[in-house]
């Protein structure tokens, strides 16, 4: 069940990590958090030129970290929170799945160590007697 | 300041989404979270050279998402929790920074809608009278 879990959400993570690995779209990402902006003012704000910054977005887009319209001419990206929160998931899955298995670790440990501190039972009685 | 933030979990993840966009290094975290592994078992589960793994290992490494330890001959890995933790950090700061600024503008348009359906004061008056 976990097994198919994990597996799902290695493919549907796929492409956000492969977006997210490039620092000029990371910085798109950035951007975008605090606000819509037009293809334009992402350029200006990487430094590179429109045709680059497409090229981003398109990255972007596939992996549905970011959303566009385009109202006459002008083309305004947003957050599309669908591929930050696939992501997310992806990790906090493989984390919870480590964490939980720790535990049960911890706990197998902890039984041991108890066993090893009480003395047996038929120990206590030859004392006793 | 959350730009500050912003900036700093930026490098951070840097090398954790690069080390996570290719589907050999994932398969390598899936396979661990469900425990520790030799190299030679994480190379027999995709099915590459074991010097190939070694080369992902150290991809993997860097980016704290694994660590490993030799004893004699033999090298197991484990999951490093810290790479996980920080990417699933720089997702989900971005993700609530995005969802605080449609927040604040759904409140800015509740108020608007408000004041369109309360007609004003002087209207209300005006009908009084």
């Amino acid at each position: 069940m976990v097994k198919h879990m994990l597996k799902h959400h290695a493919e549907a993570a796929d492409g956000v990590f492969h977006a997210l690995a490039d620092a000029n779209r990371r910085a798109i990402v950035d951007h975008l958090t605090r606000g819509p902006a037009t293809v334009s003012e992402l350029a200006r704000l990487l430094g590179v030129t429109v045709a680059a910054t497409v090229q981003h977005l398109r990255v972007l887009q596939a992996s549905e970290l970011v959303r566009s319209e385009k109202a006459g001419r002008v083309r305004t990206c947003q957050i599309d929170p669908s591929g930050l929160r696939r992501a997310e998931e992806w990790l906090r899955l493989r984390r919870t799945t480590w964490e939980r298995r720790l535990d049960r670790l911890g706990d197998v440990l902890g039984e041991s160590a108890d066993e090893r501190r009480s003395p047996p039972t038929n120990t206590t009685e030859e004392t006793r007697s």
